[in-house]
């Protein structure tokens, strides 16, 4: 796929490692310690990992500080010690696998509304649709099947893949990655009154993604009802992922995939939330909170907090009888209290007992 | 976006309110109470949000019953009382908010097969493809990337956005909202047989949705095997949920975001289902149940239950405490079961004791 | 929609079953049991719903072994006695509606790169983009908004509905079907570091699916770090599931809707993961494993096992109760435990006090 070749002390120099082993060695690509051969670099993501090395025929390895001596590797010849082994792996992968270049071109099957505005170095693919007055910023790329709405606006080097919608004034800031079938400013769920007379609130705000955010495939991020739905600078989302109306996600936060999070609700800087995790609407998640998988949040989470929820699945007839007993806790605690009201009873009478004994 | 101008006193006509001071000032937008300034109108969702008015820019506020006077907000003219303000707000946000309306052009990017029908003022967008004899009414409007498969049939003023697909023979009725890249009509899941014999069971079937229902992006309603899915009059559905085949859902009912429905359930009129729910196949919901977030539904439910499930998530450490105690929970209770035995045993030899020294 | 007709002897030929009463009627489709008249063959799924029999306007009726007495249903005139009447019914389905036949051939509106190989009889609707050196299988059948990205492969006889997206290098299978909105090989989720500091890493490798795999609406597998994500021969998964980056899932396996797979972890052959399934990451899910709905895996699974997880909604105040008290664990067992010492120490001193007693 690339013919990029580097010497090992060439890649040293890129990630600012220090080379044990011979420098010279040329590398070709990048791959997993399993499959790496000769030409590849590999990293140790993790210790646990070491006893790799005695069989990895790569040709050069990633790893943290105190690297083994080369000998101790079959065919490998040589190690590239860094800080931190997963940031150099990341930056080793850009430098074999550079993006792709697009050629700025506008396919004429796109439909590009006159009023729009292109700027310099915009690919545009076929079937792209560009509403009135939208605008599309310097070497951004649209896939295929792409909708930008009317008043649509995306910043510079932003790559929108096939099908995602981005309906009317919402607004990317640069660098923004949207993978496929994202959707971004869809209708808020939002309705007044109930049953028949209920009606439709009109959500008439708009979502807005700041820079370097990362979407993932078929996610959905909801228009605010008035104001902005906001993704702040950094934040990372996984696919098939749910961001309600007016939601505001902080900074440099990471949400896994299937999480939902209810109308309103604020998700602070640098949060993580993990795969399947739900959270009500009208809270606040507050900085560098971590939420554990299939969590539910129900409440706000103050800055830092670690929390955890859902409960491991267990075999069949153990959960059964689990699950039975459950529901009778408030029954298991009153037969408690009960047994501790009987023993002190007992406990008192026989110390009367005792003493009446002892008068005796 | 738009240059409505409306007096207090005509808003309060158009909803059936009452006006609490000057009913001659002039609103031209709506917003949140916090945003609000001049020439704006907002509400006071809730009580709770009373303090607000102190310092409220806004113009006026729609207030439920009891308006507080005009002089307690500093720049609050007037208010608007009326029965139920998050009906009133949803009313005059679609007075200053019209929908947008659409010329009835048919693109020439469109594929419509001739033997299709496509009535009057129908909107057709580029790369929108109509299938074999399908039928779009009147009023209607298919976003770019619309697929309706062969025989579907789309009802009048309906509003279907982009990368919808609705494959064949599906039926919408009027006043239909699917948002984008909503699926109506995959196949439903079944097989029959096991392993290598396992074969599909051809799902020949279909999904009908009815009038003024509202499905949120992404989401999807498989084709029944045999007769219909169906989507009942009113209902809204939000984002990313599954409706699995021959469903039927009631009238007016509420499924939150990423809520699943399995096959074959019947899930009542006015039912809500909250964010994440997920229902199990072959099972009643009764009209007007209500089902908290994250909830799993093994079996019926009657109507007007409310049933929550889930658990909140918990600080890490203590969470890991009781999760290794749940499941011994039978444990637990076989233990309290052997204190209550030995007590009681204790409290009778005691009883004896006693008796033995009344009659010495 | 079909004008298939056969006799109840020429199904039974082609099903392998027994004819019970008049082989000659003639059948013209197939219907559930509750909507069967004449001229339909239905099916008994189940024995609860034998009763149903009684009432049945069906022609004919499959049932497994023991066919009751024809005379048993109002109208029924014969029964097609079979060893699995649930795979006779796909089949008999199968024979009444065949799959729609598509003539091969290729619209002028879709987009397909001179380099790409297209092989005989593939059908190639509007608005499907095919890129450089992709190849497509012949027989395939691309629906309108296709995607497939440079060096895309395609196998023999694969439907791919509308919005599919498909990116650069992923490999397909003969026979594969993908429904509307699915997005195979988006970027894995994955990034280095932490805060501003974070970076991408590159997602280099691509999804591979075998042969006769069935992947539902919306769902979204990522491609791999390095190396593939794989979906193995005759695996089938529901809508809106993820399967995450170089995820392995074996042969056979049905995952069903909302479903999640973390990274790299691998599920074995005929695995079931039933509805909102999660599995974190790095794990093995052993063969003929089967998991519950809404189960939260954390761990290895072995080959064979039977697990629940979740918990069955109840009503909200007994359910607030239970959750209540959950927390409250430790602090139960501890309380128990103080009981058991406390009684132990009473029976002790009583067993001392009556030994006093008889000594007097």
């Amino acid at each position: 796929m690339t013919k990029v070749r580097k010497t090992l002390s060439e890649l040293a120099g890129l990630v600012g490692g220090r080379v044990v082993g011979d420098g010279g060695i040329e590398i070709l690509r990048v791959a997993s310690i399993e499959e790496a051969g000769p030409g590849d670099i590999t990293f140790l993501a993790h210790p646990r990992y070491r006893s790799y090395l005695a069989t990895s025929r790569a040709s050069a390895v990633i790893v943290g500080g105190g690297a083994p001596p080369p000998s101790s590797g079959k065919a490998v010849k040589a190690f590239l010690e860094v800080r931190d082994p997963y940031i150099a792996f990341a930056k080793i992968l850009h430098v074999f696998n550079p993006l792709q270049q697009y050629d700025g071109g506008i396919s004429d099957h796109a439909t590009i509304d006159p009023t729009a505005i292109i700027e310099e170095r915009v690919t545009v693919f076929p079937y792209v649709y560009v509403g009135r007055e939208a605008r599309v910023g310097r070497g951004t790329v649209l896939l295929p099947g792409v909708f930008l709405g009317d008043g649509v606006v995306v910043g510079a080097d932003c790559f929108i893949h096939p099908q995602v919608t981005i309906r009317e004034r919402c607004r990317l800031g640069n660098r923004v990655i949207l993978h496929a079938g994202v959707v971004i400013g869809a209708d808020g769920f939002g309705y007044a009154g109930e049953g028949k007379e209920r009606i439709k609130i009109p959500q008439v705000g708009i979502v807005e993604i700041e820079d370097d955010v990362e979407i993932g495939a078929n996610t959905t991020v909801d228009r605010a009802t008035l104001g902005r739905t906001l993704i702040r600078r950094g934040t990372k989302i996984d696919n098939l992922v749910q961001i309600a109306h007016n939601v505001v996600v902080g900074e440099d936060a990471i949400i896994a995939a299937q999480a939902g999070v209810a109308g309103s609700t604020r998700i602070g800087n640098q949060v993580i939330l993990a795969g399947q995790v739900g959270v009500v609407n009208h809270v606040d998640i507050g900085d560098k909170a971590r939420i554990g998988p299939q969590s539910g949040i129900p409440r706000s989470v103050p800055p830092g907090a670690v929390l955890s929820g859902g409960i491991a699945a267990a075999p069949h007839p153990q959960w059964l009888k689990v699950m039975t007993l459950l529901p009778q806790l408030p029954r298991l605690w009153s037969t408690v209290r009960g047994l501790e009201r009987k023993l002190s009873r007992l406990a008192q009478r026989r110390r009367k007992g005792v003493k009446k004994d002892a008068r005796r």
